[in-house]
């Protein structure tokens, strides 16, 4: 039986204490929060789990073996640089820290350590992109030529993350866990129209050594929701609508292929195959509920989470080229490579 | 009436011809074409109309006053420079040349001899678009903060143009014909997947002086087809879906707004509003029927028609900057001031 | 402070516990259940409310002023019978009951008791019927020729009642509200494809003396899920989608005119016109929210709420006749006009 | 080569003639029209092809085979009845007739001649049906359950038919042709809001032996356009949304399945399966070409066509009852069986 102790009950928190509650090898004890409010609601829904406004306490508690950190981005790497000196196992929220040398700090630290440190990308525990890297990893779609990504609509402001950090991270994470692969470029533009408040709408292009490009469009400013996924290879192409109700993956059977025809050596020789689409069924259970049962498996089996550290040190990676290279209205930006990490 | 030669019956020839066809002020004599077969297909629909593989002939003829381009865009230039320098009146079709130095000189050419110069950016013309710049200069949208639009399918590959050429170029003409404001600066990527063939796919961003962004996703390689803009304002945001049969245009009363509610001095301060949407009936006529007539009427009338040289031209030099940024893999191009055309 | 009973805590109940205890001249006192495990989710969830096996007890309290009967129909009249003559106000689950005579009964047991009745028609509560019954009232809509609904999706088959009670039930008051008319005939047709089970699809003509014709689809046999209304008038016509996440209301400019043109003496005298679509914004307090407020509120001002048992009675009696239709293979039903009630 | 004669250029004539030219062993060498402008409009854009008023004149050519109707219903008898008279084989727009009696003398008029009768019923020779009929006769879909239509617009009212014979007729045949089945009774209910013209609303049940149920919406009233099918069976159900572009049919592994668990035993014993959705790809020949070259392929050889005389006359059946049923309000209609013809 695994012991956790929670820090923050803002608006995530509320989702992996329910998750966590039903975890049949797991029991939260202890939830921090600095909000006495917050904590009252904790107290009203589970009498049995323990509320307190000092998070040193958890790090001290000898009971509790695990801590997960659903706190703004910036006081991550404090918390959980704390949490695993104390030796305890690691769940982070997204994006997992604010720098790239603070992820590699913590990932360096949880190896020595022995701890399991998982970031919550909860996006790859979906049904959706479990069937699409199934798909991928059987090589249906054949070469894969881009990933393309649209996820807008009229949302909150964010105070202290800019709309890459807050919506392309879903993204960053969907393509390493999709291909596994890391970009080797960067190239992004982005604006914030309200002085004084990080960028609200951005485009991102990535570039991949094996040829596959991506481009993921964010943005807090449009009037309408969207969360579409194309995917485009040399037999097949996947598009995925997060908001369709029934049929979220569609696997078309259409592809570009060549054509010798000496008849038109002078002419384009592409052409173009038109076939059948397929809808898989998904699994529909929740994906924080899996992730969750991964991290208190990994902890008890010692093994290594699909969204390690390195996976999260990957996408903080991405997202400081992308902002870096926003800032500097599309120039390149070149990323190490992957096995270097 | 106009008596009016077309060059070139191949994909858009035939709808240049139908569409002339119908005009009150103008008759097409003659259509000239090297294939023998389209020829052919000209005589049998419009026997009243000659036909001739000799495109020098539509130059001398002394009875002709106007000549429509439809080859080939390397061809623009050298045949509308003869047809101008014949003193005919000149419909190009898009884009109006390879080079910006090309539709310079033809913009001169034009300018100095008197004669009417059209570049068919049809889309300008739809119901969509007009209704759209209505709304756009009635200030009913507030201060414009983008303009994002998508426009991919699995189409047939251009041999002599990338797909921004073919696809980007529409939305080049309708952001200008909208804001009447010329891009300072592009950053844009893109690929090519089969050696030997321009780019199929690319990403597009504009960055404005007075702080709007525009962005442009154009692909040859998606499995399904996507025809959307989107517009963003302080006050109202518009979506413009091409493929929707009886909604394409729909305005959103949603907009950003701030408070200054002292509770949330430390808040971001960005509040929302979410109101009616409203869809406003489209003028069905076909846009290229009033580009037509416009062509006519400015030749009658010697008026400037809205797309003449000069939005052709301003178009060029953004589809040439974006072009050399795509190669750059981002990096920025500085475009003139439209001011200095 | 209304004290508040609930009895049946299966689907529906844990629905209008969690409402009821947001309303601040309300509490929830205790709720019945014999399901044991039923009761210990209501103690572990709400550890203020008290829970018993024995619903008698409910009536026999006297600290209790009102109570909700959340079970299966064919319980509705003896439990709510009880608790008129018990002298409580009284919340039916809709349908109300089994036959419009129980209705009756109801209704006239509350009339003479001075007691507030009301029939949980959820729908009519919600901010679409809301703007509807708001466009309609106005006249906008002109004469009203039709009401056409679709309800149809995969759904769970109900034990002891058919897919008119399940589903039709929602536009039978809908109608009711939306054109306070009631029907003078029904013809219906459907069918029970699996022995022994009631009706799984049905379909429901409902005829009226303005003119108006009504008629519903109901299935839980479809492999795709549909909730769409139609309503058509002279001057204009409204789409209700209720799948549809942000525009679930469309109003249409378009309507049928006539004209006396002599040349089309002969012809077909029937004109259209085409004009603005308007997606008013719509209010999404939860409905079981505003319908308990009403009930409330009614209960201390003395006053009849909008789904009151003559509504309710009026439904059952279109249920009953569209039954009775149904298993006639569509022979016509006729009503009792509304104000014979 | 069988040379045929056109009677008729008004709404669907131009589509045959059209067809009828690239039919490699067909000729059309006349068309007969009253109006001297129609026939004008076919001397412009097919020079080889004679005109006339005269009908008769078709009938007394030996030149011509074969006669193809496009009037108005009102003359399909007559017309129809004469060519046959004159040993030209016949081909009927749609429906065949306005009375069964009618549509039984033609089909024993070309029996006794030897002569290939065909009804342009042309929806059943789209690839959708084609594929539909391929499924259902797979045995794919398990028992058939249902067939639900909706096929409703705002469209332009007939002067000489009401909206079943308009709208209805074409799925009266496509479920003649999936199913091979002939109704055994129909109720329907619909209305005229306008005094003096035909049913412009209909809702038509039709009852099947076989324990399937059809049921058909059709409207000139709507707001929006539907073209509509849904098919439901024991095994799979079918989607068919004839205005998406790319994506008309859609076959669900859903279906009902039945279970025995014991613990269940008071419980409704139906449970669900829901699985994969599969879009199979679709011929695009236009459905005309394909009818128009089995009514030639028949005649050559002597062959009988899909939508032959007594598939039409199956239809006026239908039509002919529901028009009845609707006229009493949805009282049942019982029709022959189909075996009887």
């Amino acid at each position: 039986m695994i012991n956790i102790g929670i820090i923050g009950y803002g608006y995530w928190g509320p989702n992996l204490l329910r998750n966590f509650m039903e975890l049949p090898d797991a029991r939260v004890r202890i939830v921090a929060d600095l909000d006495p409010k917050k904590r009252e609601l904790v107290e009203r829904r589970y009498p049995g789990v323990q509320t307190t406004s000092d998070v040193q306490s958890l790090f001290q508690d000898s009971e509790i073996d695990a801590i997960a950190v659903a706190t703004p981005v910036n006081s991550h790497f404090e918390l959980g640089m704390s949490a695993l000196k104390a030796g305890k196992h690691l769940w982070l929220e997204k994006p997992m820290t604010e720098t790239s040398l603070q992820a590699r700090m913590l990932v360096n630290e949880a190896d020595k350590r022995g701890l399991t440190l998982i970031v919550d990308h909860t996006f790859i525990y979906t049904g959706a992109v479990r069937k699409m890297r199934e798909i991928v990893a059987a090589g249906d779609l054949g070469q894969i030529y881009y990933y393309d990504a649209t996820r807008v609509n009229l949302g909150l402001f964010q105070k202290d993350v800019n709309v890459i950090s807050d919506l392309a991270v879903h993204d960053f994470a969907i393509i390493d866990r999709l291909f596994e692969e890391h970009p080797t470029a960067v190239s992004a533009s982005g604006i914030n129209h309200f002085p004084g408040t990080p960028e609200n709408l951005a485009y991102i292009s990535l570039f991949y050594d094996s040829g596959m490009m991506a481009h993921i469009n964010v943005s807090w400013l449009a009037p309408v929701k969207v969360r579409n996924i194309l995917v485009g290879g040399s037999n097949k192409m996947i598009t995925y609508d997060d908001l369709e109700p029934s049929e979220k993956v569609k696997v078309y059977d259409k592809g570009v292929s060549f054509t010798d025809d000496p008849a038109k050596i002078h002419e384009m020789r592409v052409g173009y195959r038109t076939g059948d689409m397929w809808a898989p069924k998904l699994d529909s259970t929740e994906a924080l509920r899996i992730a969750g049962q991964e991290w208190i498996d990994c902890i008890i089996e010692k093994k290594v989470p699909t969204a390690d550290g390195r996976l999260g040190l990957r996408v903080v990676e991405i997202i400081e080229a992308a902002t870096s290279s926003m800032r500097g209205r599309g120039e390149t930006v070149h990323l190490r490579r992957k096995d270097a990490a």
